[in-house]
């Protein structure tokens, strides 16, 4: 039990502790930060939020945030639409996006198949996914979704479908192996391995940078 | 630059950026949060936040938060008036309460003295000490300031005008020492020789646990 001897305080520490990775003493302190800040600036902190929940569009195509009802992405006429990138999240996208080495489009699903957690088929955009697939000249579909056994599901259960369809479309799956400047000593074995595995051509590697 | 591919996410994330020790990556998480999060719990986030920084009081008497003029602490009537705590700040009066051992009222600086930051003693609420100890029968003055050289200089400071005004006033240093749980071999060198020049009889260290 903390005694903030403030109603007011109490409740905007506790409702600031709600977001994720933020306990009861941070909370105090931003609360705190934002008490001294002008009443102009709390406005804007809070409209800004306010307005970001309750105007934000998901795009009808590939479910990026969006300003509007189709994302930036998707209404660049400069991205190629045969290339399309399934990912999990929006967080995704940002990721990809910064390193400005892609230029095709999106198809955020959501999250990814996972039965512990109660998510489905049904929870994520893979029926809009598959009608894109059947409507659109997609060439390509790169699977760029997180390394582990939920995403290695999803990527399958992708792949299947899109086999069975008998679509001409080519599914790959980004590279795992090293981050670049990692010693090859603490790399766990699963990686290294893959990354042997997956050895390309070294003048290839060359070019590719 | 990132790419947002949303105006009102990116003013979001901006705006949960200023708050301190949030970077960049922390803020996209936390407003992708909240975007997942209901319309009415987000409006009970905001309006949480607003309706602290505009309808919080500051109390008149020690300047603690407060919900009306005078804060809960200053208006029990069971809080023994005689004894004063003098903290830099809110947090200080929370970390305090929290301890259940104190049963006198307080008397919150809002900062110490500090020319570098360009703090001096017209920026804190040490007028309105003075004042207190003119008008109220204070009895003890206890500075619970921060063990820097701004701290001390701001308890140097109270103690000296104390002094001067002959007040029949006791003013008091909270003990500086050993962490309850710490060993020897790790504290600093200033800790370990205050406290040995501080020691107190073992039987009195008994009673006081």
């Amino acid at each position: 039990m903390q005694d903030y001897s403030s109603k007011l305080l109490e409740n905007a520490v506790n409702q600031i502790a709600k977001l994720p990775g933020i306990g009861k003493r941070t909370a105090v302190r931003l609360a705190l930060y934002l008490l001294k800040q002008s009443e102009e600036n709390v406005c804007a902190f809070a409209s800004a939020i306010l307005a970001m929940r309750n105007e934000v569009f998901y795009c009808t195509s590939c479910h990026n945030i969006s300003d509007s009802e189709q994302c930036e992405i998707c209404r660049d006429l400069k991205r190629n639409k045969s290339l399309v990138c399934v990912v999990q999240d929006i967080r995704d996208v940002i990721a990809i996006e910064n390193t400005c080495a892609y230029n095709g489009v999106y198809h955020v699903l959501g999250g990814v198949i996972s039965p512990m957690n109660g998510i489905g088929v049904a929870e994520l955009n893979l029926q809009s996914l598959f009608e894109r697939l059947a409507q659109e000249s997609v060439e390509e579909l790169i699977l760029a979704l997180p390394s582990t056994t939920e995403g290695d599901t999803t990527g399958y259960y992708i792949f299947k479908h899109v086999q069975s369809s008998e679509y001409p479309i080519k599914v790959t799956v980004i590279a795992r192996g090293l981050s670049v400047g990692d010693e090859l000593e603490y790399a766990d074995e699963i990686t290294l391995s893959r990354s042997l595995l997956n050895r390309i051509e070294f003048e290839f590697s060359i070019m590719k940078k």
